[in-house]
């Protein structure tokens, strides 16, 4: 009976009924004086409007994150699509609908990218670092594999910290026998790995496990800060020798590598330095990944406010 | 038999016998052959640049920042005082010298300035903010009322942090008032006592005081940052409430202002709006100070470093 | 028969009856052919939009900024509120209502604010900037005490200029103590009071007194200009000193601080660069001030457009 | 007798008598105890430093900007060329040398020039921007036709700003004809011979007439605000109408374009926009000429401070 | 029949039946579920949407930048005005209308301007530059004459190139005349006519001419390299002497003036800089003129975003 | 009989014997009227400023680039090093000396580094951009063996240009694997191939082939426009397709990343987003090991111009 067209492909007219995301739920009255819901509904392929008019339940405004099965049609509404919702219900336990096909996830297996991450840290020759970087592994195991790497911009969903960790410390490890001359493997591994773990704190995420706005002290101290004080104090703990914990905390005030860009200081080391590109190009060819997928061979995209430009996609 | 005349009063030709700091000391080979000592002598009016020809001790590189007891006359080179030294020794326990002529200090009655402090912190009505500055305080007592508040710039004497902090708490003070609608007086001056406690960690100094360099975290981490470090170390230890020591941690963590001034994040609630202002003014009003003093009336001084501009003196 | 209810506590589909400002009227033909008012009204805690459908009189579109009773419901459009108007007339001298309750006002007593003023600037010791203040207060008068401080941004209510000024002479005369060294007082309250007098002529304002527009005279010469020009005039008439005058003009041209700000010079003498430092502290505590009485403890406002960013209110 | 060889022209090993001017006079003490006199001589075809050793008069130090009649060699010191001066005296009435061969002027007949100003000015069509323009030619006749356009950068020489002002004034009459849709002649060419009169207040000259410094009023006002306080003061006087005055205040408040240029206002009417191009091209031709002029052909200038960059003078 | 009102002049309310061109055609359905078109209509006084309710042809989505015959109703909507089409159909070759009226024209006799234009080249006494210039007019002899000079911004009309060019020569060989010392005006007015020719390429135009969009091309290589390209393959063809073709080449790079502002790289020398200037100016006076066309004389215009500010047109 | 002691190595006071490169010879006459020569000799190890007093040959001034055999003794002026020569004549052909020692060579073998290069242009699949290449390795054979990179800054040394190419060369190759969901392996390896072959016009070199100073042409045209403007008639000429021929222009036309970085456009693919970060990352890790090479671990370094910044080098 549900045909769960994915939002991505539904076109105007269409007869739509199946499970969706809610969220931005608003019960309204309208100027004619009669009540309506207005909410956004998404799958993992897009997002859209909704609108329930002579609303009558049963949905409330605190329902926002949950799964509802609903019924309706698609129509259009200044120039974009929009769902006009006919019935609309919560689903319950009793209901058979894939979350995976609601909630958008990393196109990576999380276990195999989680061992290759073991692996790599694994690999690290000097035991201060090493120690470290399995010791704060285990203690954030769980948020490490699941957290998005940002609100929207690039890598917003979920394990999208892992792929981009990942990413990046696959071109740590090669970029360090390139440049092995002034870069210390070791270093660059244990800060490309620990660079967003102050996004743990710096997040606050839905019940599904999506990126919904900054906490207060993400907003007031960042995730720069908040990252390189964990540092500090598990240095002390584990007692690593002052000047690898300052350069650990280094490598994470300065990964932004401009203070315009959000960098507590500038980086002043090789391997901060190094990070530093490596972080930029790891979030751009995301960026470019996810807008190229939305555009013609041979055109342009629309602009990318992650980039500041439109970018072409060749034939 | 000593005439210790004043660096700032010295004229060419003048012969000079007396107790001066040394600094920068380089023993060379004149390209006639011959060694000779190079080195910057300095009271607490000035500093000049000073020769030993045909130099055969007996001071060596390493007595940097010493007093030494000197006899020579000043002549001229390349358009400014040189002191060509006839005679140097270091200065012995014997001698008798005021160190006080020799180290420039803040212009401030130390213990008065140190009980005021404790005043103004004693009158805060929050427990939290209170307690915490208080054990700050006793925690840093010496080094706060000792450290300069900067290499050059503004304050590099003696006590320039402490007289710079008093001088920011007055203005606090008298500010909380001023908006109360929005300032918490206790938030303010908390941030305000504690926002350059980094500097403690961020300077290299000279046995006698004088800051010589920045350390190496210094550099790497900065003092913004090793400032909120203990600030959340301490609020641990304290169990002073989250929301109070996050407000802390902002307010040390913004206080340049803007991030291409230095600032990890911009000040984003009122207090560390304002404290990030207070510093300004205060750190501009000493440098207009330290400018206008050497500046005749109803003349401009010459450029300014810290300001990046000439300033005037009105009649 | 009246409610009369305030504009910042009206509901979605609530019955209205009152006296409110009228703004922005547009008489127009609906695409369904038929004529309809649009309109803001506004009291002195918020502003609507309103409409009235069928429309056939009796207000015509220069009727701007004048009081009416209406009578509506509050509907909902685009997600705000809306009055849709049932009936509406221009007040005339019989009706009684308040019209305080319409044009915000400045929460200060206006004859205590201006006696504090006469009273500070009576304290001056200098006869020549005295005696130019008091002239130039006498002069003003009406406008100074009734004048806002700006259109919108901060201090954009009735005697907003009287109470911006005021709180600066406040801070002036305190810092002008702690500064002694520096500062003159005497020339720092004078080019305090004056320094916003030009906005006289950049205003326009409404017959009710608020702001409505800039002046073309103060679009293409600017308020500092206008300001330094009626300084240097008086100046002639009251044989005041060149150099008092020029001090005085300078005070008034850069006390915008930077000319990306629109200094027209940059301060260059201790008093233009506490001005400077003086209005950007009482005019950012003052956003802070009309932002976070709209922000509930513990979060963050919307993004302020005079501050460039979101702030946060503390608990 | 005298040889007066053009310093441009100098050789190392060179015997130089002639007249000079003379500055930077400073009477000086060397190490070895022997006085000297250090200064810089100049004539207008460039400028070296000079030394009289074992200096025993008759020149003092406050003979600054006078001409010298000398006896010396040319040396070389520091990469560069120093005279070293065996006699040395002031010159006197009954010396015979030509002040124009001292002090660069203007590559203009003074006289022409003039004229054609005042032609120009004539064939104005609005009474009242003529009759304004010839009012203030007349008062200013005397230091319009000798000052200097500046200090350094460009035009640095007698009569460089009516050489300046006529190349503008040639300039605007043509534009003002090709883009006579939306240019005033009349409001352009007034703007334009009145752009740089604040000049006059905004520069220091020696006796001779060459800008050595700027006053303080210069720096504190800006000559931009000064020519528009005296363009403002003299329409009052003359009656013209508001509309005019404004407009020529604003041309004058706006030449410089952009407020990092130094912009009181930016050009906000099209013949204030015209107006700062004009100088803007003015200047930088001229920069280009006494750039070029010293250029081989087919090679690169040095880096000139005005443009900010190197510049090449093609075959 | 007809009666063809120009765009500029429709009042809300009128009937209006005549030819227009049509773009941005968009057939989709309403939320109440029938059909309706969108698009906007133009002439050569302006732009205006339009909608046909209830639509069922005969225009499809691929007619863009045809002209249409329609008759409806000017009603409006969100502030503007919007046609309500109530019959439309394709203009055929039996239908009697003028192009010109509806497609924007640059308001000169492209004629003489051409002429004129040849006229300034065949002046050029420099035997290289003559003919390399006559050879690419001859060239591209279709394209010049015909090519708007901007999508927007400024002279974004038919003949927009040639109005533009022939301005800018006509400025250019009066200030070759004017800084005849530093400037060749051969090689300015060889740059001057080729600076823009590179548009050739970088626009995409409509059947009728218009930009409508930029090509790829035109985004990736960008107009100053395509046309220094053909220069240089043009220079080598004709054997121009290589200093000759590389200066040619450096002041198309170089005539946006700054590389923020698109300069591929700076003007280093005389004709360049001056060129860059003299297309700026020739934009800007542009810009003013199509600005203030619109506004009415003593007030200001809306912010005009070629300019970034709004603009007054005095009385 | 040679010591041959290495530049880096020498200490005041030596004596010196060998062979060294000279360069910047000036003969001039000092102030006590002896001719002397000035002039700079160097090694692969340092630079160092050298006087011959009482110069009466046998080298002119312009011999500038060659190998001299040299005695003298190290002496110190101005705080540096200062080669006091006795003896000097040029090397001839019967003379046995190390040019290698004299002329900094990139650190590796040309022969396996051209290889490599080869092989890797060699493995791409696109024939089109594959045969492009290798011509232009053909072609240019021996100036991309044998370039710096740069005049100074880093890579200025002999090889210079095929070690960041091959380095860069490596990271593509790599990086190219890591995003194969965006990067066409084979677009970028031909863009960094090609990215500064451009340098080969921009440079002017000395005989042996270091960077003395820029071309003209490499002034005004810039190393990316010629690179581009190869490539387009290459393309030509090969008949390579229109958009692999723009892709490859883009390329070279955006990797310096962005205008103010010298960019004629910003890269708009991701190609040319990730080659100017690999670039700007194997620059920048050169300018790193340089610089750290002289840098005491645990320590800064001084300012380094390329960076903008001093550098620490950890323990």
């Amino acid at each position: 009976m549900e045909n769960n067209i994915r939002i991505a492909e539904m076109q105007i007219g269409q007869a739509v009924q199946g499970f969706y995301l809610v969220n931005d739920i608003r019960i309204r009255v309208s100027s004619a004086g009669s009540p309506y819901l207005s909410a956004r509904i998404s799958d993992n392929t897009g997002v859209m409007d909704a609108k329930v008019w002579n609303y009558s339940g049963p949905i409330s405004e605190n329902e926002n994150g949950k799964v509802v099965l609903l019924q309706g049609e698609v129509t259009e509404f200044n120039r974009t699509h929009q769902m006009k919702i006919e019935r609309i219900r919560l689903a319950t336990e009793e209901d058979h609908y894939n979350l995976e096909d609601l909630i958008p996830v990393a196109p990576i297996d999380r276990q195999d990218a989680l061992s290759e991450v073991f692996e790599i840290i694994g690999s690290m020759e000097d035991d201060d670092y090493r120690v470290f970087c399995q010791t704060m592994l285990n203690r954030h195991h769980s948020a490490f594999q699941s957290l998005p790497a940002a609100k929207s911009v690039h890598h917003a969903f979920l394990s999208g910290l892992l792929m981009h960790t990942l990413n990046m410390l696959r071109a740590a490890n090669f970029l360090a026998g390139l440049y092995s001359e002034v870069i210390s493997r070791d270093l660059l591994l244990a800060g490309t790995l620990l660079h967003d773990f102050g996004k743990e704190k710096e997040f606050l995420c839905s019940e599904l496990g999506l990126v919904t706005d900054y906490s207060v002290p993400g907003k007031l101290l960042g995730h720069l800060y908040m990252g390189a004080v964990e540092v500090a104090e598990m240095a002390n703990e584990l007692k690593m020798p002052e000047e690898k914990s300052m350069l650990l905390q280094h490598l994470l005030l300065s990964h932004h590598g401009q203070p315009e860009y959000g960098a507590a200081v500038e980086p002043q080391c090789a391997e901060s330095e190094l990070l530093s590109l490596i972080d930029l190009m790891d979030s751009r060819m995301e960026i470019y990944a996810e807008t190229l997928a939305d555009t013609q061979p041979g055109s342009f995209s629309g602009k990318n406010f992650g980039l500041g430009k439109a970018v072409y996609r060749h034939k």
